[in-house]
């Protein structure tokens, strides 16, 4: 697999249907879910301590995303991390809001540091909150001061692979330029429209495709989420393309689940904008 | 009523308008609730057991989902199930991915051993962990080796006419094809499209439009559940129909929701497909 | 900014695009999210009394929202609320269900009374409960005998002023008639369609616009609130106009979202039906 075939990297995920353990926020998880199973995996949904890691026992990998974080999702995450890292699971973190308040800062920093991420998936100011850098978060969305521009491309590149160097983990960097980096090589994906961010949940969507792809593809896992993120791309462009002048953001959003359901391996590998840094 | 006028259910809804209270997970809360409007009742979700058993009491019926269980939750379940028992309200139980984890396990079975539940809907192979029976369960899925197929249909009938009996429960076991049966009463009922596993939440909201449909015709609660089974599986069909070479599962979603809401008794009626056995 | 510049208040809200916090139900929080992105706010959801003070800090305004309430999000409402009033932040009560159950009418009375609150939003049977009134609540809608027409608008105008004074807040009660009013003006809107009550989270949606518009106008915010009223029904008004004959009340839920999304402020100016009373 290599970046002229990403659609490898779906054909596997529909194959082998992966089962995606997500912790996530009560916000977004009904469009979770249903965007794990238009991509051909399954999802399980389940927070509470007590059954944690019988579930993420017999899934394939698990997602983590702090989004409406709370004292009993918490313990859920170290639970479900700690068994999912004896299992060697992938485990995805999104760090949802990361810089917006002292818990979500720590616990986000809590899961990097002791848990054997996988991949770690977050806009710019998230992101930086995670690597302790001075972010400029406006809430659960990036502050203009950290939007990825074509004049920053290669400082945000190098930001991202010192990251991945230093938690042994991909670093995807989503926003209009979204960035992939592992310790030694980056890319970058132009994919995706502006409407995607007049929708809550593109997000937390796309971690759990990282999670879908991650699992389906672990030995080439780089590739993986450079899949699932042009995928997301380019499902919002085919969404975007399809709306007409009635539609707005409610019709956008089933567009985009829609557009992720009716993927292939073709269309990505033919539509996938990707740059190797 | 009898099985030709299974219209008579749904028009006992949308005459009655039942309140329903839930108690389920939210990841499909939403679509729950609005599934509940669509076929005429009246929606309340709460789940904190300071006030459950205040909501149960002005409601005609109780839905318990175990999708999401947690602390929380499980006390909310026990203190509206006993209000429940004793106002003598009908009690739907959902054992969503009983088999799954233990406490999913331990807490389905004994939300059906002490409660004095009316109609337990799930899966195959949550219907078997409920029995204590080997089962394949797949998260929240029935295993490959739990569907229902012509095969095994009569043994399949006859595990849950046992189960209904040692119950005293209607048990109703979704798949391709259905099964709905008391102590001495089997159906099978055989609408519905395979889309409908594409989704999340098909089963959460069946058995929500169960506990409607049983709140409203209680006498005749074996066909008011085979009406509620034969409505999803009929406004699946229809969805279907409608769906154009750009919808996926997200328009598949809404669509079903649009034929719960447009289905009406004569169509119920003509386009039903229901087997005694 | 007066009512016949209705359609300043949505442009306020356009151009300076309020973080909103809002502590909400699970039911309906993804609704209430894509209806401020589709309003041009910004939402954050956020419950645990460990991070909601931060939360609360980097927002312009608090919606506290009832529905599903539990023992955290209590706890999380009375922490966010002291935090929002020494900020001097507006904050909106929608106090679902109230009258429901003993736990929702007390924990509604509560905020009202202990917060300096801005506006509260809700159904006649919720707010007559706010009130200490005798009220008719069927769960979470308004008993048939709390609608509000054109047989008892003047007396329920006046009930809603006198509220209105004794709680220093504005009051907006909605139904097929909705009332707005402070302690010296009261305003009637006639917009809307009865198919808004055939799904759920109607009510919740409008209470966070009206966070958005209060924010973003808050020395004219009674016009605010009325605008935001109006937007939502013109919305249902719109949303109503495009179904087709398979559509139901699936579809209509997304095309209520897009309709607030491609709300403008002249189409609001001139479908907005404000009566002074």
């Amino acid at each position: 697999m290599d970046l002229e075939h990403l659609g490898e990297s779906l054909a596997r995920v529909r194959a082998t249907s992966p089962l995606v353990h997500s912790i996530t926020n009560y916000v977004t998880a009904n469009d979770c879910a249903n965007a794990l199973l238009a991509c051909g995996a399954s999802p399980i949904m389940s927070d509470d301590a007590a059954e944690v890691a019988d579930i993420t026992s017999i899934c394939g990998g698990l997602v983590l995303n702090i989004g409406t974080l709370n004292q009993r999702s918490i313990e859920g995450m170290r639970v479900a991390g700690a068994r999912s890292a004896e299992l060697d699971h992938p485990i995805v973190v999104d760090p949802v809001g990361a810089g917006a308040s002292a818990l979500r800062t720590r616990i986000a920093t809590e899961l990097v540091d002791t848990l054997p991420v996988t991949v770690v998936r977050g806009n710019m100011s998230e992101i930086k909150a995670i690597a302790g850098a001075a972010a400029s978060t406006r809430g659960v969305d990036a502050g203009p001061d950290d939007a990825i521009t074509r004049d920053n491309l290669e400082s945000s590149a190098e930001f991202a692979r010192e990251l991945a160097a230093r938690l042994h983990a991909i670093i995807a960097i989503t926003g209009a330029i979204d960035i992939v980096a592992d310790e030694t090589r980056v890319r970058a994906i132009t994919n995706g429209v502006a409407m995607m961010s007049s929708i809550t949940g593109t997000g937390c969507m796309l971690s759990c495709l990282v999670g879908a792809h991650v699992i389906a593809s672990f030995d080439e896992r780089l590739d993986a989420v450079v899949s699932a993120v042009a995928c997301m791309g380019i499902a919002g462009e085919v969404a975007r393309a399809r709306m007409d002048a009635l539609d707005g953001s409610g019709s956008f959003r089933i567009y985009l689940i829609d557009a992720i359901c009716n993927m292939d391996a073709p269309t990505l590998d033919r539509r996938a904008r990707v740059e190797v840094l």
